[in-house]
């Protein structure tokens, strides 16, 4: 069984790649990237920053790679945090109270989500790249206890709930990941289905 | 759809355990415990352990809970690491280095991994608890990239090879955790299969 390394540690985020990978390359196995392999990011967008992991990883181990880079976008603070969202502060917790303390009487609540994704080939050389975004408005106070990151504070005014309320099924059919996701798979399919034993 | 919360955000755990809730129980959603939600884990066994961070769960969101407590019980260390395996050092590389270190010159290499697995109701109850254990041989040295943990010096004389060279497929089929699962998933479905809608 040919390897995929899935290029996060991010509890959240293997939760949700999983399914999606698991179901449309059966004949894969996933495994985590090793701890101790460090990653720089030091890319200026989500789609740099996802091929910059995908192809250290996929280079230190010779093996294909996917990673994600997401983040939150919000209008009023000029897109921030951006590709800096995991990094806004000490602890999830800490980062949303920085978003709502940055946001405190600002009556525009308009952001989005982005996720790039990105595959590399196990000579690290990029083999596919997509990115999907999920447009929302931030709440005034965390909302949920699902989900990661952001999620709490992240409402789809569709479905008249945050992230962090509805279920990984229905987060994974419209969110940033999932619409990234949608797009990848069919290419990784073409790209990875003929390999697999 | 039920939510079914995952009581760890050990991604090496979530990465093996997904696979077997997506498949034994499709209509349950598989959630992530808050990562602000602390957990004591003052238990003296695994089995205690598991069911402690169940409860905990159940408790603090009123949803059902799955929780793992595992760990590397080595013979000519008295059993140690055993429960606190994960706190034997700071990080999984240096815990590593600490066994291996107590272990040089001694020619008894036996070892096994346990995995305690316990699931509670909404109201704080344990529902089901379970136990798997794995024996296998701790190495001279790491082998492999794969797993997490311990899993690069736990050698399975049977297969020839560390649990971080096999695949999660052939993993998840003869680990402790496996072993866990192999007996806890009946019981599972037969106590949350008719739940679904």
């Amino acid at each position: 069984m040919p390897n995929l390394i899935v290029a996060t540690s991010n509890p959240g985020k293997i939760l949700e790649i999983q399914p999606y990978l698991a179901s449309t390359l059966p004949d894969w196995q996933l495994q985590l990237k090793p701890k101790e392999l460090e990653i720089e990011e030091t890319g200026s967008t989500f789609v740099e920053n996802a091929c910059l992991k995908a192809i250290q990883v996929a280079a230190a181990l010779g093996e294909w790679a996917i990673a994600d880079d997401s983040g939150l976008c919000i209008e009023a603070l000029g897109g921030a945090p951006s590709i800096y969202s995991a990094r806004y502060a000490e602890t999830p917790q800490a980062c949303i109270e920085r978003v709502l303390h940055e946001l405190k009487g600002v009556s525009n609540r308009q952001a989005h989500f982005t996720c790039a994704l990105a595959v590399a080939r196990p000579d690290g050389s990029i083999a596919l790249q997509t990115e999907g975004i999920c447009p929302g408005e931030i709440l005034e106070a965390p909302s949920g206890a699902g989900g990661f990151g952001y999620d709490p504070i992240f409402y789809l005014p569709d479905y008249h709930s945050s992230f962090a309320v509805m279920s990984v099924a229905l987060k994974n059919q419209i969110s940033h990941r999932g619409r990234a996701f949608q797009q990848l798979l069919p290419e990784l399919v073409k790209l990875l289905g003929k390999r697999s034993p």
